[in-house]
Formats: structure tokens, sequence, C-alpha cells
């Protein structure tokens, strides 16, 4: 096996593994809070405002993480300096 | 194993464990949210409207990690940069 | 083990792990909004109609998500750009 | 081992795994509708119509899942590319 | 190893498997079931007709899942394609 | 290792993972069944006989999955095609 | 490693695995039954006839499961057919 | 490794596994079943007997499982017949 | 390796995993049983005397269950069938 | 496999392995504070500016967490000291 | 790798392994029984001797099998017959 | 693989699972405090000074366990005296 | 691999594993134990005295649980007698 | 691999997994003992005194545990005696 393949392969697997764990707690994590967002809605529909803006803020912090991974995953697709670094080698010499 | 089988391979069962992992989360943090829709439009049904509203944002949030999900699958499917690269070296002196 | 038999045997495993993960999440969670949507009909039965409305939305979302791993076998088993590569390898000069 | 051998054994094993697990988080979620079913027809007999109704369309969503695993798995045995690719060419010159 | 070594241990593992698997989400889905409606019959015993009427049904869908999985192992020991397949192959030139 | 070491061996392990994991689900169901039972005879003991009656119901499907595993690794230990498919093999020119 | 070292480790090992795995579910399942029968009968004395004879049925239900998997483990040990069938050969011509 | 050393190797570790893994279950069931028992004496006092003597019915049942367990594990010490098998054959021709 | 390293490697190990893993559930469900055995004394301090005596009992069974691993784990280390039927035949011809 | 090769591929898993195991107690942890913050609004919509004040400082301690994190991916991709070790050696006498 | 080497890497892997699994059911069994005597004793301060007493006899009897697996996991490191088995083989021919 | 390879390649995937892993029970154990903390301000404005300074006592101390997996895996990418030790080593006569 | 490094190896592994693996039972046992005495403390400050002694009683037995696998950790680190058998043997005639 | 790479690579595995599992119990373990304080200072704010003590005392007996993985993790990074007993060896002679 050379270079180029096992770059290649580490940076396909981690790519999916990276995005696909970084799934499970934020889907989990925003069902939650919208599970939450819903009953409190219910409770005290004149706080509706407040519940629904504190819901976004959250919302968008907890996808943030999971754009951290989302990231990861895309420079490694398309933006791998590991990648990039061996590409030349084996076209010099390969 | 030379590189195209190797790059291949990874990039298939990638694509596979990326999309099954990535829905485990989502699924149940969906099926949260909407269990509780349902149980707070019971509890408030003149609160119906922003209910709705806000469950479907909520979806809306939790389906798009699944579609990140979705959409790292499909790249590593059809538009995959390490794959494109092993072609043509096979082509001319695999 | 040739390029031939390391992309089909990863295919057939990968497409076989997407539908079966894929099943858990959104099993259990569709499993949950109509256990609750049962709850909330029989604590509210004048609102069957939005309980009902409301349920097929969520289960359609959730839905959504078993559906894309059903795509992603789907195109593994019976459009696999990979093995579609290399089978003419094979037969030109297997 | 050659190509036969390892696409027979994957399909094998790939089938009886994608039954399998598809069988968890369908059966439980199946399980826990029925669960719910039962209690809220003993709560609101009156409902019993339009609870059955539900829980039919509830579980059919449910079985739904489970068929697709079924079907992936009986592609696998009875209708597999792949291994219809591999039989010609072992006959040919295995 | 030989083909029909490797077909025949995949499939005696893999139909193992399958309904070991496979008894796990039904075996306890269906206590689930049972048990609320054992509680329900407590509690509202006018509604004993359609309580079992309703648990049965709801067991028979379980059950089809268990069957689904009988069927795969049963298809894999005594109807396997794969293995067929194998064994004129081993007659004749093994 | 021959063809026969392999498939007996696969023959009995397939065997006792089937028995012992198809234990799992079933042991839990039922124990929860008959608790709820227990429970249900405790609050209405007026209707002892119908609940006695759909216990058993409820008991014999869930004892039918263990008893799918239980004959699975029968047939797999005392009627295995495999084994049978390979002993004269053996016995002619092993 | 001959025929008779594979065959015999594997019976020796899978026996054990099938016992141990099936007493986790037996056990707990039998543990819950026991637990609520006490409770009922400190909620209902009057009925510690009824309630008994239906706990020992579902304990001797339970017990059953764990039984199989006792068979099973003693079956590979002392009437384990393929080792039967081993033994001889290795006299034979080992 | 010649026969003596694999099932001896097995035969230990087997002997350990079955009695570990059958320790978890039982253990915990038993847990279970004094920890109902204590509290149903303190609800009821007046049917102590009654209950002190389902207790150890129920104890007992779990307890027979674990010996099981023990059972085994003592057979494959010290009354193992593929043990027995191996060692003439080592002195004979070892 | 020799026999010698490999029956004793695997004593070893299997003493330690059988003590280590049969801790879990006894460690536990001994202290679920005297959790509840302090509730009941505290809401039912006139019977202190029947529950002490039941919990010990309890107790008693369920170490029994830790001891027989103990036992084991002994018996593998210090009085080793297996161990001993080795040591002889290194000495001799080792 | 040369230095570079196995850096390289340790980099791009251990970047991805970092980040998608980060996300998981993260997002629960975030979901979970923003779940009870909309519970807390709704009970007390009058201290609505601290309790948001001190959900967002706990929001920011645990996206803290997450941030090491992705610090830690970004340096492991970016600005990695063993690859920079590595490079110029594989250029000067690769 | 000689005797000595296998032996020694068993016995200090399987000390640890022993004694760090051997905390998990014990430390928690533990914290759950002091966390239940904190609570009785703050419902029934008048019983505190005799819940303080029961409390001791609970905690000795848990510890006792933490120190079962300290035992075992000593003798291995400074009693261990299975290594002064193999030191003076070592000395004398090694 | 040279020294510097391993050790590179252990340094790296090291300080990874740290990080990762560490932010598993850290992250869940803020979100659970801030949780908490967010009920108790609801419950109680009147001591939001005393509640919000034993939040941040109490999310300091966890955070500083996040903080020495921090440092462990800074240390093993920037201070590593194991990679310090192997690179002179190459340097002068790799 | 010589007997120096797989001791050493294992060593310093099973120091790190017996470690970690120990703090997981005591310090969720301690939080659990601490969590009590503040709720506690809460309902019934008269105790304080009683409840601080019980609490520090019980937090000593489970660190001592803790201090166990601390002490086999230092063990293996500076006095282990497989480590000091060894180190002699290599500098004679390593 | 000589003993260098082996042992370094360990002692760089060894110290990021004590300290990366060593953090889920103690980070578990301190928030829900900071959950419960500031539950409990919100019941009863008249102990506050009391209670912060007590979290403190019951924090640092956590935080304690904690440490010991630190101090672990630095021993085998920075003062490990395997690795200086290697070092020498490798300058004299490597």
């Amino acid at each position: 096996m050379d270079s180029m393949s096992i770059i290649g392969m580490a940076s396909v697997i981690a790519s999916a593994i990276c995005m696909g764990i970084g799934s499970i707690g934020t889907g989990l994590g925003e069902g939650r809070a919208v599970q939450q967002a819903l009953m409190a809605i219910a409770q005290q529909p004149d706080e509706k405002g407040a519940l629904t803006r504190t819901l976004f803020v959250g919302l968008a912090m907890i996808e943030s993480i999971a754009i951290y991974c989302f990231v990861i995953s895309m420079i490694l697709i398309f933006a791998n300096p590991f990648w990039n670094q061996v590409i030349p080698k084996v076209v010099a010499g390969g």
C-alpha cells in the first residue's frame, strides 16, 4: 500500500466517522431542546416570544457543534493538507 | 491491493456508515420532538399554530443534521476527489 | 483479492449495514411518536384532526431519514459508480 | 479466496445482519406503539375506532422500515448483481 | 480455505446471528405489549374484548418481524443459492 | 484447516450464540409480562380468569420466539445440511 | 491445528458462552417476576394463592428458556455429533 | 500449538467466562428480589411468613440458574471429556 | 509458544476476568438490597428484627454467587488440573 | 509503510475521532441545559433576565469544551509538529 | 516470546483488569447504600443507631467483594504460582 | 516502521483520544449542573447570588478535569519527551 | 520483541487501565453519596452532625476502593516484581 | 520494533487513556453533586453554609480520584521508570 492509498483511505473513513458520530449527540440534544420548548409554550403561552428566542439561541449553539464536525469532514475531503502533500510526490516519482 | 480497490472500498463503507450512524440520533431526536408536540397540542389546543410552527422549525434544524450526513455520503459516492485522483493514474499506468 | 472482489464485498456489506443501522433510530423514533399520538387522542379527542395531521407530518419527516438510508443502500447495490468503474477493467485485462 | 467465495460470504452475512439488526428498532417501536394503544383504549373506550385506525397507520409506517430491511436482505440473496456478475466469470475461466 | 468451507461457514453463522439478534427486539416488544394489555384489562375490564383483539393484532405485527428473521435463517440453511452454486463446482472439479 | 473443521466449528459456535442471545430478549420480555400479570391480579382479582388467559397467550407468543431460536440451534447441531454435505466428501477423499 | 483441536476448542467455548449469556436475561427476568409477586402479595394478601400459582407458572416458563440453554450446553459437551464424527477419523489416520 | 494447549486454554477461559458472566444477571436479579421483599415486609408486616416463603422459592429459582453456570464451569475444569480424550493421545505419541 | 506458556497465560487471565466480572452484578445487587433495607427500617422501625434477618439471608445468597466466582478463580490459580498435567510433561521432555 | 503515510493517516483519523467523540457529551449537555432553561422561563417568567444570563454562561462553559476538541483537531490537521518533522526528512532522502 | 515474557505480561495485565473492573460494581453499590442511609437517617433520625449498624454490615459485605478482587490481584503479582514455576526453568536453561 | 513513525503515530492518536473521551463526562456533568442551576433559580429567585456563585465554583471544578485532559493532549503534541528523545537519534543515524 | 519490552509495555498499559477504569465506579458512587447527603441535610438540618459523619465514613469506604486501584498502579510502576526479575537477565546476557 | 519504540508508544497511549477514562466517572459524579447542591440551597437557603461546606468536601474527595489519574499520567510521561531503563541501553548499544 503506497502513501496515496493509505492517506486517501484514512481521509474517506475519517470524514464519514466524524460527521456520523457528530450527529448523535447533537441530534439528540436538539430533539430534547425542541421537546421542552413545545412543553414550555403549552404551559406558558404568554412567554411564547422569549421561549422561542431562547430556543433559537440554544439550537444555534448546538448546531454549531454539528457544524464543527461538518467543517472537519469537509476539510478532510476537499482541503486535506496531507493529501495535497502526497500527490506531487506521487506524480514526481511515484 | 492496489490504490483503486482500497479507496473504492473505503468510500463505499464510509458512505454507508456515515448515513447509518447519522440516522440514529436524528431519528430519535425527531421522534422525541414530535412526541412532545402531540402532547403539547393535546394540553393546549389553542396554541396549535405556535406549537406547529415551533415544531417545524425544530424538525428542520434536526433534519439539517441528517442532511449533512446525506451530503457527505453523496459526495463520497459521486464526487469523491480521492477516487477521481486515483482513476487517471490507473488508466495511465495501472 | 482482486479489485472486483474487494469492492463487491464492501458494497454488499455496506448496503446491509446502512439499512440495518438506519432502522434503529427511525423505528424507535416513529414508535415513540405513534405512542404519544395515541395518548394525546385519548386525552383530547376533540383535537383528533390536528393531532393526526401533526403525527403524519412528523412520521413523514422521520420516515424520510429511513428513506435516505434506503436510497444509499439501493445506490450501493444497483448504481454503484465504483463497481461500474471496476467491471470494464476486469473485462478488458482482468 | 477467489471472488466467488468472498462475494458469496459477504452476501450471506450481510443479508443476515441487515434483517437481524433491522428487527431491533422496529420490534421495540411497534411494541411501544401497541402498548400505548392498549392504555389509550382503556382510558378512552369511546375513541376506540380512531385509536385503532391511528395505531394501524403507525404500525404500517414502522413495519415499512422493517420491510425495507427485508427487501434489502432478499435482494442480497436472490437478485444480487455482484454475484450475478461474478458467476459467468467463474464459469468462463475460473 | 476453499469456496465450500467459506460459504458454508458464513451461512451457518449468519443464520444463527439473524435469528438470535432478531429475537431481542421482538421479544422485548411483545413483552411490553402483553404487559400493558394486562394492566389495561385490569383497569377497564369492560373493554376486555377490544383490548384482546388489539393486542392480538399488535402481537401479530411484531411476530411477523420475528418471522422475517426466521425465514431468512431458514433460507440460508435450506435454500441457500450461494451454497447451491458452489456444490456442483466442487463436485465437478473440487 | 480443512472443510470439516471449519464448518464443524462454525456450527458449534453458531448454535450456542443463537440460543444464548435468543434468551436475552425473551427472558426479559416474559419476566416483564409475568410481573405485570401479578400486579394486575392484585389490582383486579375479579378478572383473574381473563388476566391469566391473556398472560398465557402472551407468554406462548414470546416463548415461540425462544423456540424458533432453539429450533435453529437444534437444526445446526443435528440436521445440518452443510455438515452432511461435507462428511461424504471427507470420507471419499479426505 | 488439526480438526480435533478446533472442534474441541469451539465446543468448550460455545457451551460456556451459551450458558453464560443465557443466564443474563432469564436471571433478570425471574428477579423481576419475583419482585412483583412480593409487592402484589403485600398489596393483596387475600389473593396469595392465585398470585403464587401465577408466579410459579411464569417462573417455570422463564426457567424453561434457561433450561434450553443448559440443554444446548450439555449436548455440546457430552453428545456432540461433530466431536463424535471427528474422533474415529483421528483414531484411524490421525 | 498442539491439541493439548488449545483445548486446555479454551477450557480454562471458558469456565471463567461462564461463571463470570453467569453472575451478572443472577446477582442483579437476586438483589432486586431481596430489595422488594424488604419493602413488602415493611408495608405488610402481617404477611411476613408468606412473603419470606415466596422470596425463598424465588431466590432458589434464580440461584438455580447461577448453579447451572457453576456446574458447567466445574465440568469444564474437572470432568472435561475433550481434555480426557486429548490426554491419552498425547501420552501415546505426543 | 509452548504448552506451559499458553495454559499459564490463560489461567492467569481467566482467574482475573472471572473474579472481576463476577463482582459487577453481585456488588450492585448487594448495594441495592442494602439500600432497600435501610429505607424499610426507616419506614417500619418496629420490624427491624425481621428486616435485618431477611436482609442477611438475601445478602448471603448473593454473596454465595460472588464466592462461586472466587472459588473458580482460586481453583484456576492453585489447583489447576490443566497446569498440573502440563508440568510433568515439560519436566520430562520440555 | 513509510513514516509519512503512517503519521498522515494517524493525524487524519485522530482529528476526526477527536471532534466526533467530542460532540457527544457537549451536544447532549447543551441540549439538557437549554431544555431546562425553557422550562425555568415557563415557570418563572419574571426571572427571564437572570435565567438567560446564567444559561449563556453555562453554554459558554460547555461550548469551551467542544472548542478544545476543535482546537486539537485543527492543530492535528494544520499545525501538526509530527508531520512537519517528517516532511523534510522525506524530501531530503525519502 | 519466551514463557517468562508471556506469563509475566499476562499476570501484569490480569491483576490490573481484576482490580479495575472489580471496582465498578462495588463502588457503585457502596455509593448507592450510603446514599440511602443518608436519606433514611434524614427521614427517621430516631433509628440512627440501627441504620448505621445495618449500613456498616452492608458496606462490609460489599467491601468484601472488592477485597476478593484485591486479593486475586495481589496473589497474581506477589505469589503467582505460574511465575514461580517459570523462573527456575529460565535460570536453568533459559 | 521505525521509532519515529511509531511514537509519532501513538502521540497523535493518544492526544485525540484523551481530549475526545475527556469531553464526554465533563460535558454531561456541566450540562447537568447548569440544568439544575436554572431550575433552582426559577424556584428560589431570592437566592440567585448564592446559587450562581455555587454554580461557578462547581463548573470550575468540573472544567478543571476537562483542562487536565487538554493539558495532557497539549503535552503529547508540543512537549512530548518521548518524541524529543527519538528525533536526535534519527537525525544522527536514522 | 524481547522480554523487557513486553513486560514494560504491559506494565505501563496495565497501570493506566487499572487507575482509569477504577475511577469510573468510585467517582460515580461518591458523587451519588454526596448528592444524597446534600439533599438529606436540606431536609433535616438538625441531623447535620450525624449525616456528615455517616457521609464521611461512606466516602472513606468508597475512596478505599479507589486507593486499592491506585496502589496496584503504583506497584506496577515502581515495585514491579516481574520487571525486577527481567532486568538482571537483560543486563547479564541481553 | 525495538524496545524504545514499544515502551514509548505504550507510555503515550497509556497516559492518554488513563486521563481520558478517568474523567468520565469523576466529571459525571461532580456534576451530580453540584446539581444536588443547587437544589438543596434552593430548598433550604438557611443551611447555605453547611451545604456549601459539605459540597466542597465532597468535590475534593471526587477531585482527588481525578488527580490520581492525572498523577499516573504525569508519571508515565515525565518520570517513567521503564523508559529511563530503556534509554541507556539504547545509547550504549542500540
